[in-house]
Parts: C-alpha cells; structure tokens; sequence
C-alpha cells in the first residue's frame, strides 16, 4: 500500500487557498499512486489559528471545505485532513481538534486529539475540548486492509521514559494498540526550535518501538507569526527506525511505498547551525507573504546585528527585495557608515544614506530648554534611536516596505534597545538569536558564500551602540558568553538566580543580568513578533506580569 | 459566629509584602472578634501571576509564607488563604490553585480548584491541575461548629440556568451539597467588566438559592497590568439575597456577624458609568504605583480624549504628579492649544507647550528627496506623530514620568492611531473605552466636579487628529455612534459581519471596519497595556494572528 504524507504550508484562515493547495498535493498523491493522502493536523485553518477558532462561521467554512474536498477522493485516493468542527456534545469545550477521513467521496468518519497541550506557546485547553478515548479505522484499499490507529501532535507526547513530567492523565498511543492498530498515523503542527527535531525523532521513533508498531508522522510546514514548523515529516519503521525523511523548512509530499520500505527517500536534517538559519528564512519570508508585503526595509549600522538580518532578508526574499538605510549620528564612527555601505554592495540591495545630525541638533535644542542642570543620560541615547525609527517608518509607510527589526535576543533580554527606537519594525528577525549565535550564523552564512559578504571588520569590532562618544556594550553587559550563558540559563532553563550561581557564575553579574532581565518586561510587551528558534522566546511563550515585584 | 471576608489588593509577585498587609487584616478580624478570616483566590502570589509560577523558587517561598502566616493563628482567628502548591500527585500539571487552612498555629488543610477557567484573559490550564472532588471543612470555634464547603471563583461559574455553555463536566456546588455543606464561601479574583458586577451577584445568589445554602463570597481588588478587580466582596443568604456586601474598587474587611444579619453592612455597587470611572482610576493608580512610578506625563492635543486621560489622571494621582504636554503643529488650530491650555489650568496640572515645526520641517527637508514624485499620505501624518511620541519619551525618560497613551478603543479597533507615534506610552489608559463612552465619561466628570474642567470646545467640536489640513475624523470612519455599535457587536459579543448587517447596518460600512479591525492586528501586537473594562478588551483576552488571511 503507497500512503502519501502531504506536508503543506498553510496560511492561517485562508480555508479557500489552503484547500486549493491540498488539491495540488492530492493530484501528485494520486499520480504516484497513493491510496492514502494524510495531511497535517488543522490544515484546512493552518496552525494556530487561535481566536478565528471562536468565530462559528469560519468553524463552518473550514467544515463546508473538507466536505467538498470529500468530493475529490471518488476514484482517488481517500484523505485524512486536518480540521476544527464543533463538539456535538452538550458539555465541554465547543470544539474538537479533528482529523476527517474522507473517502467515496464522502467524510466517513472524524477523530480527535486526546491531548491538548496548553504550555509554552500553546493554548489549546482555550477551545477544544479533548476526546475520551482515541480510536482506530479499517482502511480498505482493493485487496488491502490496514487498521489504523490515529493521533494528533500532542497525543503521542506522553513518553514517561523521556518527558519529565507526565502532564496527562491518560496514553494513547496504549488505547490505540489495545484497539488492535497495525500502523500509527501522527499529524502534526511541531514547531521548530533548535535541537528539537532529533529530541521529536528519538520520542516518536521511542513511541513507535516500544509498541512494534509503525509510525507516519506529518508535519506542517512554514512561518506562521512567531512559530516556524519545520517539516521533517518522517516514517519510522516498528523498531523505530527513520526509514523515510521529508525535507525540512519546505513543503514535501512524501510518498511511502510499505512494500518496497527499502527504497524510501529519506532526506537529512540539518545541522543546529543551518537549521536556524534555514528557520529564520522560512520565517521570514513567510511573514511578508502572508501579510502581503513584497518589500523589506532596515536599518544597517555597520554592526553584526543589521548584517545579519540583511543577509538573512536577502537570502528569503532576494536583494531586489531588500532596502539597507544607513543613519549615522554624530557619534558615529567612520568605519560604521563603510561598513554598512559594505555590506549593502556585498549583497547587491539598495542602500541609502541618511544622516540624522540635523534632527538630532533640533530636538537637542528644543528639548534643552527643559533639561537644563540635567546631566545627559539614557534619555539623549534615546532620542537619536528614535529618529532613525520614525526615518524608517517613514519609509515603511510612504513605499509599503516592511520594516525589519535588528536587535538580537540578549540585548532584548536586558533591555539594551530603545522602545520606538530601534525596536520599531513588523518583524524581529533575530529577537530569539542569542549574540553570541548571532556571531556563529554570520560566519556561517560568509562560509557558505565562500566569500566576505559581512565585513571582516564587523564581524570583529567591539559591539557598540554608538549613542553616545566612545560607548562599548560592554561598558554595561557583562562579555556576551557569559551573558548568554547566563540567559540561557534563567529563561530557557528557567534556573533561579541560585542555581545559576551555584553553576560558578559571580553572584553580583547573576543578579544584576536577571533584574534587567525581569525590569524590561515593558519593553518586550511592546516588542515586535519575534521569529522563535530557542525551546523558550520571548512573546507568546513567556507571559510574565509587568506591575509586579518579584522578590 | 462572626466571619471577616479580607478583600485586599496585592501586588503581583511581592510574597512578603502581601503577607505584611494579610498581618494588618488579620489584626483588624480579631479586633473585631473573627472566628475566621477569608482571603482571596491567590492572594499570596496576586491574581494573575501567570509565569511567575513556573519559578519552582517562587512557589517555594509562598508555601513558606503560608506556614509563617499560620503562626499568627494561635490564639487568633482561623484563615483561609489562597496560595498556589505544588500538586504531590505524580501525573498531571504540576500546581495546585489552592485556598489553605490556618488554625492553631498550623496549616491544617487544603482544597483546590476545580474548575479552571482558560478562555479570555484566563490562561489556569497552563498551570493548575483540578482536584477531581470539591471538599467541606468542618470549622470549631469555641461551642460553635460549622461544615463549609470551599470554592474558588470559577467553581461556580457553572450554572446551567444562566451559563450559555456548560464547559465543565462536574458542578462543585453539588459535590459540597452531597457533602452536607451547611455554607458556602468562595474565594475569587474575578475581574471587573461593565455590568459584570450584577450578572455575579446574579450567578452566586442564584447558586445560593439553588441549595438554600449561604455563601460568603470574597474577591480581590486592585489593577493588576490591564485586569482590575473591582473587590465588592459580598454574602448571600439561603434564598441568594445579598445580605452585605463590602466597598467597590477599594479594600475592605467585611465583617459578617451570622447570629445578627439583619446589621450588616451593605455597601451600594456603582452605577455603569460610575463604575467604568471607578476602575480606570484605580486601574491608572495601581499600575503606577506597582511598577513604582510617581509621575505621569500625556499629551494634551485639545481634543477629548487626552482631555479624559488627563482628568482621570488626575483623579488617580493627584495634580501635581501629572504633566500635560501640548505639542501643535503647523496643522494644529489655535483653539487646539487654547482647549489643552484651558483643560491643564481647570486641573492644576503642569502645562508645557513644546511645537513641533522645527522638528517636522527638518524631516521633511531630509525626506523630500527620497519621496520625490510621491503624493502626500498618511506617512506624512505619522511623521508628526511620531515626533511627538519621541517628546513625551525624552520627557518621560529624562524625568522618571510613566507616558499615558490616550487612544480610545474605537480608534485602537479600525487603526486609526500611530503605531510608535500617539501609541507611545507605557499605560493605555482609555483603550477599552469605546469613543462613545469616552464623551459620557467626560460629562460625567464635569457634573461630578460641579465646573467645566473639560472644556465645551472640547465637547462639542468635530473630532480630528489634525495631521493634515481640515481633517475630521469623519472622513475616515462612520460617525461614531455607528462604528462603535460594529466594533460592539464584531469585537465585544463576536458576531459576525452577516449578524451585524443583519441588524440593520449598511453592508459596506460592517465589511470596512470588520476589515480595518482585522488589519490592524500588527498595530495592537504592539500596543501598551491597556485597561479592560469591557467584556472583551484587546490584549491578552483577544489572541489573533497577525500574518493571515481572514475570509
């Protein structure tokens, strides 16, 4: 029997284009002789669709869709899709996470998830209710029965040998072989953070092995706001054995033969390195496109950060896409302005100059009045951050550019950037990059070129803000290995300060780094989507009180 | 038997400053002769502490606190105190919501929530696990013996009769009454909305009533970030009659002697309009003072609602702790700066005149060039917005004053407002005051001070940002008796566009603002904290993609 994994990229609430799409996969499905097309969980809405999920006429379009997409599998191959329906149940939530089987032209039956995570950047307890037991179908394909047991995402996360607390209550993956399965199917909406995609392959391949069963897992593909799915669909066999790969960071239509195993393709994973990277260009792009941008704007100061996220924004939309502006200030250095204007010819893109001294001398004077017998502080650092936010905006509005940001994850940790300044953007490129991962993707990426798009001098001055004469980031942060180390620590970890001192970090840096950290909440309530690429980013993942005192 | 209900207002996260002020109610209970103080739902951490209680540390320390507490039980009245446990069963999420028993120097007793809410701004499935039955206490004091049965704020929230969906499997009430409750108290922190406070006192009689049993309820008060809760903490006789009830919007002990009812004091519960007030001051207050800000600063356009910022400004901090800054530009009439002028005079405020002209004119200077060719637009209006937020920055950093955003939620809802211009600021004070509101509020305010504080120019001229030559807001949306009616039936009660042209709107005025809202989503991902006073308020209770496409 061929079973064909469809690992599509919907875009969120676009019911209408996200079946078009499905119907592609099913016609390449059907071409290669597939019995079987089964697509990722909530397809037909794309994952997370949250709140749409409370308006009942989208529930009922997404309903009406896989009823006429039903209509496609007379003669073809059956579908298990993806979908939200409402709980038909008096009690409970209203909704069900629901997989339809569609085939003879007709949806035959509906099957929902049992375990609804609600952690992290999950809120799934907000709408579905779970499904008391999962359940098993007989498939019939000619001669061929397969009986199938069905789970979504979560369902199969319950591994007590490798999750160190067991959230549920109940096992699936138990009911379904109790059930009799032959095959697990697990569609899925996984997204990617570095080092996870192993970490899923050794859980479900664990899951698959301690049943002798098969496993199909079906991953969505694709940026959806903060949240990058990375594909990797994968076949393990019933020692748990990849023996089949999708490619990872696009769309794949993976076809399995379960009769010939030995010739399946089986794509590699990349590296932690490429993997980011890969991630941040998926998300990226993905982010224009779905919000209906062709164009990118962003600031370039000459340091690693803009560098970055100007490569990075080249290679997902192209350098004809991309705008660099560079804004010295009178604190500026020489090689800053060389260094941006640099990298702009490096890759090719439009670059702009637009010195600020001008408005940066108005506001002084105007605002001096006011501060007088006040000594300068973080206020006149500020005010030229800000200028260069309203330029870009500026540019934004008047050419419908999207503004990128460029601040990295440590400094948006600490709060070393300025609300309205640099933090100004639709998107924050690389606000889940720590500085010192910002400095591995750049060699990365000039080594892979095989040439020095990033200038060398970038990518070996100080840090600097150049805010204010002579300033260095280090002036303020501790070095940035054991800043992140220290980042790492207490907002991906989650240690206490305790812990983090007990690992041999000084008491005083610990402390200092987690108040700044706890401090700029405000900021970060205020920040631009970030793309996520750690197990834990700022954003919807990480909700913390601002009015608060935490002793 | 004589019972005090403890209505306090915590800060979020502050264990030792929470348990300091529980000392000082406790203190007043046995003054006034309590057999038992009841506390809020988590006053321990404040409700909401949302992450904070992923810090194991954190957890720690509130346990610890609970036990210290206990000692002031020798001797003393009995408390019920809400905390958050660790849950001691090996499976399931790992906290417990839970309301402890302090007596004779101890911790005697537990009991958990059962029903935990997790829709709007509630997230209680990310943390708790439900206890699977609701439990009595049998509570001695002296020769008197009574059996209580406890409850935590959602554990009621599961009436048949007035609940439009049953979410929840079980029904505490029942549980306690099988279990020969012979009263019912119930620890909340339920937040205010408009009209909220008589649909509660509805929903808890009722219940009362159901099981002719009497029910103590006790909420807590205070603004935690955009929550504010309203307190009007109150007790229920056997037929569900409000027998007392403790003050609105502040704290209160309410003492409930059992054997003389027919004294109890009972507090009258504002009318909508006042309440709204009530709650935004309170609301302004707390978050300055919680994030530990002594000062305010806002803009002063003239118009009417930096008007109503500015007077409830005032009212929450006093007039010399709030700054009003006009800041005209060359489309600013001169009746702009006299009403801003006139309005900072009536309140006693600091008024600083700051144009903008320099500053715009240097701008354009420097973008002319670059927009060559190009017809003015809206960019040029978000120029001049943008300069004035980079103003209020320099202000608010220079001199430690927290910035008063002063969009109104018509406004925040179809986009009409600059995204690192007018949105600067650190508090939306009046972002879930619909324009409409926003002039009640305002008449409101000038017959309770008995003068024209807000000035009529103010009330009775045709709203306009004034960012281009003769701009009226009209020009641009529905009059706004009409638009606020949409964005109540879209956003409020979640119709959809086919509802609300149902009754009776111009089908393409419905589908222009359904879009405006829908597009503005990236605007208000990066909006300030704004307070909620609706019964959906943008922000954490509103969670919506912004990369999307919405049929």
């Amino acid at each position: 029997m061929i079973i064909a994994l469809a690992q599509i990229n919907p875009v969120i609430g676009d019911v209408a284009g996200n079946c078009r799409k499905m119907r592609t996969f099913i016609d390449r499905a059907r071409s290669a002789g597939a019995a079987l097309v089964v697509f990722p969980e909530l397809a037909v809405p794309g994952y997370p669709p949250k709140d749409l999920l409370r308006k009942p006429n989208f529930i009922a379009a997404g309903v009406a869709a896989v009823e006429a997409l039903a209509e496609d599998t007379r003669g073809g191959p059956a579908m298990l899709v993806g979908f939200a329906c409402r709980n038909e149940q008096p009690i409970g939530r209203g909704l069900r996470n629901a997989m339809g089987l569609l085939q003879h032209g007709r949806l035959t039956d509906e099957f929902y998830k049992s375990l609804l995570p609600t952690y992290d950047v999950f809120d799934e307890h907000r709408y579905f209710e779970p499904v008391e037991r999962a359940k098993v179908v007989d498939l019939e394909v000619g001669d061929e029965h397969i009986r199938i047991g069905i789970t979504i995402c979560e369902d199969l996360w319950n591994d007590k040998r490798i999750i160190e607390r067991r959230l549920y209550h109940r096992n699936p993956m138990e009911e379904l072989t109790q059930a009799g399965a032959e095959v697990i199917i697990n569609a899925s909406a996984s997204p990617f953070a570095v080092d996870k995609g192993a970490f899923r392959e050794q859980l479900l391949g664990g899951q698959a092995a301690a049943k002798r069963l098969p496993l199909m897992f079906v991953n969505q593909v694709g940026g959806n706001d903060e949240l990058i799915f990375d594909g990797a669909s994968c076949v393990f066999d019933a020692q748990g054995r990849v023996v089949s790969r999708a490619r990872a960071f696009e769309e794949d239509l993976l076809v399995v033969d379960w009769d010939h195993l030995h010739n399946a393709r089986r794509e590699s994973y990349p590296d932690a390195v490429t993997s980011v990277w890969d991630a941040l260009i998926l998300g990226t792009r993905d982010y224009l496109d779905k919000c209906g941008f062709k164009e990118a704007v962003l600031g370039l100061s000459g340091g690693i950060d803009s560098a970055l996220t100007a490569c990075l924004a080249v290679e997902a939309l192209g350098a004809d896409r991309v705008h660099g502006i560079a804004m010295p200030s009178r604190y500026s250095s020489d090689h800053s302005v060389k260094d941006a204007e640099d990298l702009a010819l490096n890759l090719g893109i439009d670059f702009k100059l637009i010195p600020i001294k001008e408005m940066h001398d108005v506001f002084e004077n105007r605002l001096a009045p006011l501060f007088q017998g006040k000594p300068p502080d973080i206020t006149e650092e500020n005010l030229q951050a800000r200028i260069r936010g309203n330029i870009l905006m500026a540019l934004s509005n008047k050419f419908g550019w999207l503004l990128l940001t460029t601040g990295n994850k440590s400094e948006l940790a600490v709060g070393y950037c300025t609300l309205y300044g640099d933090m100004c953007g639709g998107l924050a490129v690389i606000s889940d990059v720590p500085k010192t991962m910002v400095y591995h993707l750049a060699r990365h990426y000039n080594v892979q070129v095989g040439r020095e798009v990033i200038p060398d001098s970038t990518l070996t001055k100080m840090p600097s803000a150049e805010l204010r004469p002579n300033q260095h980031d280090q002036q303020t942060l501790p070095d940035y290995d054991i800043l992140d180390a220290i980042l790492h620590n207490y907002i991906e970890e989650e240690e206490s300060a305790e812990d983090i001192i007990s690992r041999g970090f000084d008491e005083g840096v610990v402390r200092d780094v987690i108040r700044k950290v706890d401090l700029n909440e405000y900021k970060r309530k205020q920040a631009a989507t970030g793309l996520k690429v750690t197990s834990r980013a700022f954003g919807v993942g990480r909700r913390m009180p601002i009015a608060a005192r935490i002793s």
